[in-house]
């Protein structure tokens, strides 16, 4: 029965199992974070390659020379394609001239007027190197700018983390970390309503994602009005709006994902796709706000390095010649309309949801995401880097090829796992 | 009478004056923190090149052409020299295959183990991108080992921007953020003794630097036995020991600045000098505590690129070769030697403080530290790269023959200032 479906020979590992047995030994946890493996949370560790050895345009190598077209970008940061030749050219070009020296490099007053050209909502841009330097500098400012200490999250959020921004049950954190967190739920104006009712005077910001892009649950966009009705309580309140853009930033609208849903944040953080993998990230906001960001002490060895502004500059200058946005819509779509196909013809349902540049996908015949885990398993084994319960990232320079590609195995994985598993009913 | 003295014309600085015009419309402060000109604090701005357009090995060159023999190093990471040949040799040959990627390179195992060869503490690294993440991972990891809240640091710290690390007064801090912290003197074992016993069982953590390099005092140096008691006391106690290295390190041991003083911390943080400028820090620690920093949700978007462990592998490798520590002690003692000697000349008393290789200086004869400010000045303007009231730091391309010219300039700009001064009374 699987001798049809079977058609491409699945990768193994055995390079990434020997680093990551190395690895044990002398980082914790071998891999920590989003990049590690988490067995039992996203994926079996044995299906996925662990260590990377190359990377150019849409694809890499791991280090069993196992080639993939990539859907993750770095988780963010690969927006033009890795190696991009404009961005490294300009990045060279920097890095014979400087790259940290005691003084900054004037460049990088070149990258605060671009992005104050390019961004909407930005006055003013002020440069760091984690999206959490961003979002830690937006609440405290915030915080000196209102006098006041409460901070309103979304719930399903991520801002990096900074204490602050994580959980009490979390290890190492502690209760004065997060006192004046509140939390509301997305879309849901009532609650808001009461939030700052309640709480008249005391909130100093509103902190929120553009939409929600959180893991394990469908990526869910703002409802018509939201975010306008966000920015008129936020003015009626005196609460300062900040948009986390690092996850989206510039790939839904070069002029920011508060931009691209018809509002003005107060503050907006981005990073990843700001530089092409370049280590940069940056706060831009309105001039009401500066003074403010002026008086707070705040800065970092690194942060005014030269060479990521360089690297910057040709980012934003290629995404608005190549319209980049509009470019992910259409090869987003087209990857999207195609997955849903894909698993219909196998007698599956997936849910694709979020925006298409940043699309996140959903198997709904199983609530216990098994199913969909060994599916994307089976297009890993095969060459397309998929992940379970996260959003996907597209870059530049995937082409309809790619797709064409992704679309043949993705078919192929849903034969299999439906030959995995006879007895369960198919969706109609 | 000044005649003789001003043999150097002063530099000027219109392009610098012209950027920083352009910086302060799209940048808060136009250039922020340490980097930034703070007029009334450190020194006039006047005197001071704003912006830099180059720079190799002890030199950089400002907007408006001038040299200097620069000996603020980018506050730290040029280690080496900029520009070093083989550190960029190396983190190019890494660029040709990848930087950052949805999973890492395995060049991140090999720049753990270096760390674990190298740095007598460390059983383990952790990888991140400022040295303030690598202070708020060691606080949490503290506070998650012992269940306790309390941090003890030493008067005089920095340890980042993180607010868990700014004080009460500062803007945007609130008094939650710094509810839990302790505050003792340096090299006052009694004062520590007193607080540990008042707090017992309460303290999760002492966090300082190896030896106080703070600015606008004298450095100072540990008293014999004051590391040896504080370990035994954290012993005691059971209080994680943790070194904020991020100045320090490296350069005075590559075994760690806590090797260098003859114990052994807990938690070693460690920045700036890691990469020559490339963009890394790294938590490194003891066996006993890596499960504690694994069940941390701890993280970022740049922090497994590959460029920067490939160039932290080159420095590291090639500061061990050239044994800079004792290169930076030879060299810093000759510099300081003759900057005394200098000032003496001139009937001025300068004080030399802390490790050679991160010298800070101070002219004793006024307690306004404006006559320091005014010959800092004209050393600036004749080349020298000099700063006011933080400690300096040595690279390994500095020469004999650099010094030689820096103490011909500063034994000008000591008779500059004794001619702007005629009735102060020099010093005996």
């Amino acid at each position: 029965m699987t001798l049809e479906i079977s058609a491409t020979a699945p990768y193994t590992y055995p390079n990434s199992q020997a680093a990551f047995a190395r690895a044990r030994k002398v980082i914790p946890s071998g891999i920590y974070g989003h990049q590690g493996p988490t067995e039992g949370v996203y994926v079996p560790q044995s299906a996925f390659p662990l260590f990377s050895a190359r990377a150019e345009g849409s694809r890499f190598w791991d280090v069993d020379g196992n080639e993939y077209i990539d859907y993750m970008c770095g988780y963010g940061p690969n927006v033009l394609g890795y190696g991009d030749p404009d961005v490294e050219a300009a990045a060279a070009a920097q890095r014979q001239l400087e790259d940290v020296v005691t003084i900054p490099s004037s460049i990088m007053v070149d990258f605060a007027e671009l992005l104050v050209d390019t961004v909407a909502s930005a006055d003013w841009a002020f440069f760091a190197k984690n999206g959490g330097d961003t979002t830690t500098l937006a609440v405290m400012t915030a915080r000196a700018a209102t006098r006041r200490k409460k901070i309103v999250f979304v719930n399903g959020f991520y801002h990096g983390v900074a204490p602050w921004t994580q959980k009490l049950d979390y290890p190492g954190v502690i209760e004065e970390d997060v006192a004046h967190n509140l939390y509301v739920d997305f879309n849901d104006l009532p609650a808001l309503r009461t939030l700052f009712s309640e709480h008249r005077g005391e909130i100093a910001g509103l902190i929120a994602q553009p939409y929600m892009h959180g893991n394990f649950v469908d990526n869910e966009l703002p409802a018509a009005g939201y975010w306008q009705e966000v920015r008129r309580l936020c003015d009626e309140y005196g609460v300062v709006l900040i948009i986390d853009d690092v996850r989206a930033g510039f790939r839904l609208d070069l002029a920011g994902s508060d931009h691209y849903f018809g509002f003005k944040a107060d503050l907006v953080c981005f990073c990843k796709a700001l530089a092409n993998g370049y280590n940069v990230s940056a706060l831009c906001g309105r001039e009401s706000l500066k003074d403010t960001v002026s008086s707070l002490s705040y800065t970092g060895s690194y942060w005014m390095s030269a060479v990521p502004f360089a690297a910057g500059i040709a980012t934003i200058t290629k995404l608005r010649e190549l319209d980049a946005p509009a470019q992910f819509v259409r090869l987003g779509t087209e990857l999207t309309t195609g997955l849903v196909s894909a698993a219909a013809d196998n007698g599956f349902t997936l849910v694709s949801s979020g925006a298409p540049a940043l699309f996140y996908l959903r198997i709904a015949d199983d609530n216990s995401l098994m199913l969909h885990q060994e599916w994307v398993a089976e297009c890993v084994q095969r060459g397309i880097f998929l992940t379970s319960h996260h959003n996907h990232f597209l870059n530049a320079a995937l082409t309809s090829a790619d797709i064409g590609r992704t679309l043949e195995v993705a078919h192929e994985a849903f034969g299999i796992v439906r030959s995995n598993h006879p007895d369960l009913a198919p969706s109609v």
